[in-house]
């Protein structure tokens, strides 16, 4: 297939837990914290074709795979199953999962810093309190932890929903919080992302569609950020959706409508498995072909990176393949359009990586 | 096919119209209330499928069809088709189109029922009056027929829709309606419903998706149960989404965020017919296989409940041959994964009847 | 294929704009004047099937495509790609590129004119002022383009959204606005424009779905009108819902639940191109196939009437063939469904144009 031999950037991934899993553990993160389990759509793609990436036969029981992996060690299964995806340079969103460092560590690619704007928030105001100057100090921060960052994340979509208040100043008072939520702090965090990721060059990645268990899936629905994106539409910021499903039709108008819009269906890829090519489809619909970005937003799992990198050569080759079939594309606009997902389109959205 | 010998629990259903019906009663009912028609995917189905079920030639004329149907008498109709199903067990939502007992003289299946909230309070409401006793009354009422029920059902949806108040309490005054509308009573009768389902070990079923005319569809997201769901999530009760379309992806995403929730797509399949293989492909993109029951919601004519089963064993046979075909699967796990849906997942959802 | 030698109605769509485009004008419109570009489905579309019917060879280049129509003439491919639409019957939103009488010059067919409600109201308010009178001055214009139209057009979607206020009386007052947004004033007119259409016999249309970038897609979710649907549903007036995409699920569940809706997927279709069968397939899922007309809702270029056409023929076309080869229709029966949505639904909805 046109995709076979291509090499990945993954723009949006997270680490992956450094230890050995019993079943329970490893069900808990292959579904995302939720009811986990073997008996999905994922399940049955561990088994079929992680399991030859360790040297197991195809469809292995769960148990079997398990311990195998244990005698690999976390370690070197995660090493194979990276390796495997055939990515040079992954952009790992440290808010979650560890650093990249650790990342690092287990891949010959290129590993750079997606830096979470509400973290960055949360550890300042645990660290400076919650008086007047707590604004300025989280400002600072976010420029520091932006010189030597790839792109921006936030997790709107989670705290308050996508739908969060645009507000060019911050709240009168910030109350200290775990986990921040106040909206009219999240609106104010996310202009102020804005404002850094134009004036730095780097992208600002919004959590969008399914997720966790604390999401209201409803919030999610990146439509919801329309305003904001008028906001930007000429302020120099890319603003990347991620995920999307099942509201990846939706994400496609935003991307055909906004020339600062580049979406990607991390996460969605892995889960939905075999039907990634029916969910490239709808994307493709409407979206541009420049604002297509691939990425695993593997999380926890190798798997997960391995399973994002599979289904999207196997989901886009077999669509390029009927198109070319149908005489819909040439065979170089054809490669042209899956080198563009693959890492050209990343490559010039994060441009100040690339000019390092 | 691998559900071709399959029997069936259908978990949720009504009964059918005991009465010989013209073209324009066929229709209406056809049409769910709405400007029925054989003019539709489903007309198409009832010439093409139904009609060789009762001895007629594929594709034979609506009036020819209906002739032959009444020759036969209504009776002899819905036998003949309740039969062609392979349903052994028939869980009937009594709160509209008759009883068990109505239905269970037409098949040799076990017939168990449902007891639909909103039903229950009106026929109280409409004995006892609107005094401050009427909440306890409500209460005996739905304990009582909790006792030899198999479920509980809410249409409230329809009522108020899917983002009912949360209350643990009931509202100071009700005002007796026909049709019980009031958000305040109603999201105290559904949490009522949560909290008797979850004693007895009842679940709890939720209209979503589409319907009949008196509906807001989109306030019939099934999304919308979020809040209802985090707060039921380790209460024990299981809670069953029905239909969904067009939310199914939605509510696939709920089954898989929380592991309290089951979902079918009645209703659905034998409206959408030879589509069903696509939107049960959708469905399982994310659902766990645990999650999915069968339902017919076959509703007064006994061709909705024919057409469930059959569009549900040749959509979902298809299906599955594909991942067969594609060895994504085992066949021992297909079977598995077939026979789950077909029955064995709502017996274990519904285990208070298996082990009646 | 069953299409190929259906003549179309075309119930709305729009004019071209009549001068010679650089490549930079080009993709304005192609994009819906969001960042359009070649780098699109719609883009492959027009290289691959647009060139051919101007005697390019297919594929050809971007540059090459516009160099050589240039060399036509604007005019020249306008003539020819709108004549190899095969349409015999034009209905021109005339609210926004052009009246019908420069349509009218560029085709043999008959063209007509679907009138604006806001367009009106806008342009009486620019020349009486925001007097009292000025809602009555709005009603005798509707009334006098009414009686030479063929159908009212609403893009209320655009200026409030479809959750407008029904409103059966003006608002107190009006404030001259070159842009109409004021939600109670636009609540009337829709009303105003649903009694003169029911009254006239004109169908009205509504945008619903996507569109350009002034468009909170959120707001043009066709199931937002199920309030103005109940209310008219027995008024005698017939509503068009327009494009829907992404909501064309939904769109379909209302024809199915009221009989006086009708839907297209204008607009959709030459932008998603090769997807029209997928597409059409969820629409019919659900929606009576008396409710479908054909539209191409082509705006600017008249590459867009074109590919309106082409895939609405292709992708109904490969639709009905894969059921006839199901054996889940018989050809009489799809001949008669793919007719009803070529032009005979539209000529029964828009009946008063046939009794002409």
């Amino acid at each position: 297939m046109l995709t076979d031999g291509l090499t990945l950037t993954d723009h949006h991934c997270h680490g992956v837990v450094p230890r050995d899993l019993d079943r329970a553990g490893f069900e808990e993160l292959l579904g995302e914290g939720a009811t986990g389990s073997f008996d999905s759509a994922i399940g049955l793609a561990v088994r079929r074709w992680c399991a030859p990436a360790l040297d197991l036969p195809p469809h292995v029981g769960p148990d079997a795979y398990l311990a195998h992996r244990a005698e690999l060690g976390w370690r070197e299964a995660a090493v194979r199953l990276l390796r495997a995806t055939g990515t040079t340079s992954w952009y790992v969103d440290t808010g979650f999962g560890g650093g990249t460092a650790e990342f690092g560590a287990l891949t010959d690619g290129v590993v750079r810093e997606v830096v979470r704007l509400e973290q960055v928030a949360e550890q300042v105001i645990a660290e400076v309190g919650a008086g007047r100057t707590v604004f300025e100090r989280i400002e600072e921060r976010l420029r520091e932890r932006a010189r030597t960052a790839v792109g921006l994340k936030s997790v709107v979509a989670y705290r308050c929903g996508l739908d969060f208040p645009l507000r060019d100043r911050p709240p009168r008072a910030v109350f200290p919080e775990h986990r921040l939520a106040d909206p009219e702090l999240l609106g104010w965090l996310v202009g102020l992302g804005a404002r850094i990721g134009a004036e730095f060059g780097l992208p600002l990645q919004f959590h969008t569609g399914f997720g966790d268990t604390d999401l209201r899936l409803q919030r999610a629905d990146p439509l919801l950020l329309t305003d904001f994106l008028r906001k930007t539409a000429h302020s120099g910021l890319t603003v990347m959706l991620l995920h999307c499903w099942p509201f990846h039709r939706n994400a496609a108008y935003l991307a055909h409508a906004f020339g600062h819009v580049r979406m990607d269906i991390g996460l969605t890829v892995p889960y939905v498995g075999h039907r990634a090519q029916a969910v490239l489809a709808e994307v493709l619909e409407l979206a541009p072909f420049r604002s297509l970005c691939y990425s695993s937003d593997g999380y926890g799992l190798p798997e997960l990176h391995f399973l994002g990198a599979f289904w999207w050569r196997r989901g886009l080759g077999r669509l390029l393949d009927e198109w070319l079939a149908e005489d819909l594309i040439t065979t170089a606009d054809a490669e042209r359009l899956a080198a563009g997902i693959a890492h050209i389109n990343a490559e010039d959205a994060y441009r100040s990586v690339s000019a390092d």
